[in-house]
């Protein structure tokens, strides 16, 4: 029997006991033992919940306990979780969590604690909730230089923008219809603008560049300045816009951003809607791969996190994550990167083009029946600073989205 | 030094030199070793090719060697590959390979083997090429009953379905330019008539049940009689039709087949084009997952095959692969599954409706233009066994295409 104790009984945490109550007898097959859970940790009490009788209140019941092997870390945040964490690790427990937050911070640090006590710290749920992105880089995808991972990593703004897509409904809108049926929270922000997969992007980096990226680097905008006109230009060049976290490389360089793109139809990230997330792989050899799932919820996101106890109980005493480097590694500057950029301009079409043509060169012109007083253009491909300092000699630009080749 | 020995020197083979020789850097690092290859067998000989020196024509030499701990097997064919794996492993070595046709008959057999001696049999090219599917439903998704696995395992009939849907085209036609452009054998037969996609799907039947499901066993339709009508059928529906091959739990039976069918356009297997593949897998915990890449070709598949190479390597003394039984396991019958079929009839809607309704019930009709003489019908949902019943009371059914759900 391997004893586990779950720190956190809100939504994840109650979906980790529900999964292994409800597979139990194929979960401890494969696992090859029984998975017994000894202790939740919260601070509430959950009186006529059969769970009650597991609760503790102090983490150390569970850390001063020799006969829990695996903690189950679902509380969110960085503090108390990181300094429980680490406890626990250094209190000879192998730890599982779904923290995006703390393992983008602290993962390197982690990871080599984990690594050498011969023990695990695994985090698959925190990215892609069910998707199994992270154990495919730590060991499906080990023949390849990972040359772009790009993903949708945020289900409540992938709905939004599916909404605003599908429904033509506006910003604000959908906003409010994704808080009522609970997909938004009542503060959006890590959602919307961007914070979240910013996060997922960074651990994603730090994976496949075998070093830390700070998601204080990348840079980050979020899908608040969205409208429906946008997305009428999009529908008119055969293309939508979604919410990409992406980590390209350059050379030996590796530029990382979080921003709405315009994708076209061929792009296997463009039928990605709704809820659903995502995960686009190029390897220098495999080519293109993709990764897709529920990116959240209860209970893919609690299957995530009883497959790593699995594999954590399967490897009690031998380290088996792909560890990275303290050391910070340094992005691409974003101006130095290059693509196409699509802008929303004031004016008329005919008055303005050749002003416009003159400053960013030959652009293919978009118009939209019933948006008049304004066009769309799509400019050659060239580096964000180039866009930059040549956009700053033309009045009226509405807005900007980049282009995803 | 960790040695190894490819066995063939075909398209798998020199792509598993070559994703060595390019990659060789990171993939020792991941597997924490230098993976050298020592011999390559094969009963040519390549002069002039760097790989000459490391040929060898005789088994023995490979088997004989105690420096060789993995072995890759990618020469295809049951035999002489079943009888080289299995004194392989018998000597001790680990073994990969990417041959379904070895895997569908052999693997439980060669799984028990490499168990019994700690050692690894390992096969993640054999199925969807550089998909890591197999690795997933191994060590990803263990936390979940796999309710159904469906997918798109054959790329050249996805090719060809793509042509025919997107261009119009009819059968020979797409044929012939799929033989001529080299996705398509002379003797396609494995392919066109779904044996390939047959082996696949038995290998993946075998691992969620635990037990052996004999490839023979599973109902096997090729798309040879899907024509350009259908596919205009399937468009005035908002359809398309691909070539799955699926297992789907049934209480405690498993049913499985490879047809063509009809999907609707919320399917996530329903924009997979062209020569990819892909796998579609539901959890009870986790939902909906799919896993989208090139399904076949010389790097993709080399690539998942070196893969597995780096995961014998770091795991020479220790088994890793969830085992099937030898145990025999028996399908649902067909006829016992329920699903909507689509009908072609001849004949005038107006005129025989009601001939077609009195035997099925409340039929669907569809009409293309330009199909004069002819029309098409849904019906509800029922078991095949009561659709094969009732449509051999029926004149003049040109074709049928099951639905998917």
């Amino acid at each position: 029997m391997v004893n586990i104790a779950v720190m956190g009984y809100g939504t994840v945490g109650s979906g980790v006991v529900e999964v292994i109550n409800t597979n139990g007898d194929i979960i401890n097959q494969r696992a090859g033992n029984e998975i017994n859970i000894k202790y939740v940790l919260d601070l509430r009490d959950f009186p006529g919940d059969p769970i009650q009788e597991k609760i503790v209140h102090d983490v150390d019941v569970i850390i001063n306990d020799p006969e829990i092997r695996i903690v189950v870390e679902v509380m969110g945040g960085i503090e108390p979780a990181y300094t429980f964490v680490k406890r626990c690790l250094e209190a000879g427990k192998s730890v599982v969590t779904s923290n995006k937050a703390l393992v983008a911070k602290h993962g390197a640090e982690l990871l080599s604690i984990a690594r050498d006590r011969e023990l695990n710290f695994l985090f698959e749920a925190s990215v892609g909730g069910g998707i199994p992105i992270i154990r495919a880089l730590n060991s499906s995808l080990t023949a390849d230089r990972i040359e772009e991972i790009t993903g949708i990593l945020n289900g409540t703004t992938n709905y939004m923008l599916s909404k605003m897509f599908y429904e033509g409904a506006d910003y604000d809108e959908v906003l409010k219809e994704a808080q009522d049926n609970g997909y938004a929270e009542r503060n959006p922000e890590a959602d919307v603008e961007g914070y979240d997969a910013c996060r997922k992007i960074a651990i994603l980096s730090s994976l496949i560049s075998g070093q830390q990226v700070d998601f204080e680097d990348i840079h980050t905008e979020g899908i608040t300045k969205i409208t429906k006109k946008d997305m009428l230009y999009a529908k008119k060049m055969g293309m939508t816009i979604k919410l990409l976290a992406s980590s390209k490389r350059h050379g030996d360089h590796l530029h990382a951003i979080v921003a709405p793109v315009l994708l076209n139809k061929e792009h296997p990230l463009y039928s990605v809607d709704d809820v659903f997330n995502a995960v686009f792989v190029h390897g220098n050899m495999l080519g293109d791969a993709m990764f897709y799932g529920s990116g959240a919820g209860k209970l893919p996101t609690a299957s995530a996190v009883v497959a790593d106890v699995v594999d954590e109980a399967k490897h009690l005493r031998r380290n088996i994550m792909t560890m990275w480097k303290n050391e910070k590694l340094t992005l691409l500057p974003i101006e130095d990167t290059e693509k196409q950029f699509f802008l929303r301009i004031s004016g008329n079409a005919e008055e303005r083009l050749a002003e416009v043509e003159k400053v960013f060169g030959p652009v293919q012109k978009v118009t939209v029946d019933g948006l008049d007083n304004e066009f769309g253009v799509v400019t050659e491909v060239m580096t964000e600073g180039d866009y930059l300092a040549r956009s700053s000699q033309i009045d009226g630009i509405l807005h900007m989205i980049r282009i995803e080749d």
